[in-house]
């Protein structure tokens, strides 16, 4: 075997997260066979399972990837954010199925879309299965840690309206994202969601008035 | 065959819908198996499809019924309503539970859990189904049609907010509900929900200030 760098592996490794993001989103977990992955990521069963144990294994570095930069883009921007980006992201994915673009270019990688289907992976195992459920707290209470900091911020700067606990906001916020992933997986229409993300961010803002 | 009335008909196709409730919320739908459809309504898998031609169209049948039910429940007390019964009847449950009642008083048939149970197989559904997507539709909009209309009148009695039109609330508030019963679903704490909800209930309301 030929030697390589630390950056080599880490850029395999993520080589192999993106193209099984991909192939996760597009068939689901169950779906995702070991040749399809072989497919999304143009390499070798072998080459895949010397990075990851299995399929699961591969799952959760995934799921924890994208925990991850959620959590970024909270700590950053905030959860409205968040779900404005994943809004823009079902849409961009709507025009390229519309389209001709058969042949087109492959949609981005890091689209919001691929990070959907872990998503919703991740909430149907939180349902049926309770060692998951324990596995995953630690990611989930990262989410909700980067959320509450950052409406401690804006509070501290009073942007926020200061009658409703932090707690209270960041579990709303949360509540909301939920509702909008599962929204869009049903494929439910997207037009007035706009309105809706406004309002609320508008309700967690300072008071009207 | 001895001769039955209407009422008794109808008494009897209910008494196997209740039946059928409790089972697809214990073992959802696929484990909801003819065996333990029989032993949940007492009846034999000839008598209960006898008013139901199989699993899905008795499926069917309660998912509708639960819908309707909903739409009347949001029309005379609105959609945060069915959220605060929601919340509530999961407590419930969880005290159920929890206590040493393993002899105790079977839970209501009418509960809001075993509501759930019937509202995740039809988001379930929604999502991998077309064609039950497309057949879904009119129930749907069954829900959207009622708590617009009752957010109209609200409206009207001078109780909104009127700077976001009547159809974005409503939207708003749906997508609150979409992910109350996916946080719920999952089994995540629901200690801070009512804040969250008052702190819904008062964004749909007259501006504040």
């Amino acid at each position: 075997m030929p030697r390589v760098s630390t950056d080599q592996l880490a850029a395999r490794r993520q080589h192999i997260l993106d193209g099984a993001r991909r192939c996760f989103a597009a068939h689901g977990y169950e779906g995702a066979t070991v040749r399809r992955l072989e497919q999304s990521t143009g390499l070798s069963r072998g080459a895949i399972f010397h990075y990851f144990r299995d399929k699961d294994a591969l799952f959760l570095a995934l799921a924890e990837q994208d925990a991850r930069r959620m959590a970024d883009v909270v700590a950053e921007q905030g959860l409205v954010q968040v779900m404005r980006n994943l809004l823009d992201g079902t849409r961009a994915d709507a025009r390229d199925h519309d389209g001709v673009a058969a042949t087109g270019p492959a949609p981005d990688p890091d689209g919001d879309l691929s990070w959907l289907g872990t998503r919703l992976e991740v909430s149907r195992r939180l349902r049926t299965d309770p060692d998951f459920r324990e596995r995953w707290q630690a990611h989930s209470a990262e989410l909700t840690a980067a959320t509450r900091e950052r409406l401690e911020r804006q509070a501290a700067a009073g942007a926020l309206r200061d009658d409703v606990p932090v707690p209270v906001l960041a579990q709303y916020l949360e509540l909301v994202l939920e509702g909008l992933v599962s929204h869009l997986a049903m494929g439910l229409p997207a037009d007035a969601l706009d309105g809706v993300l406004d309002l609320v961010e508008q309700s967690v803002r300072t008071l009207r008035g």
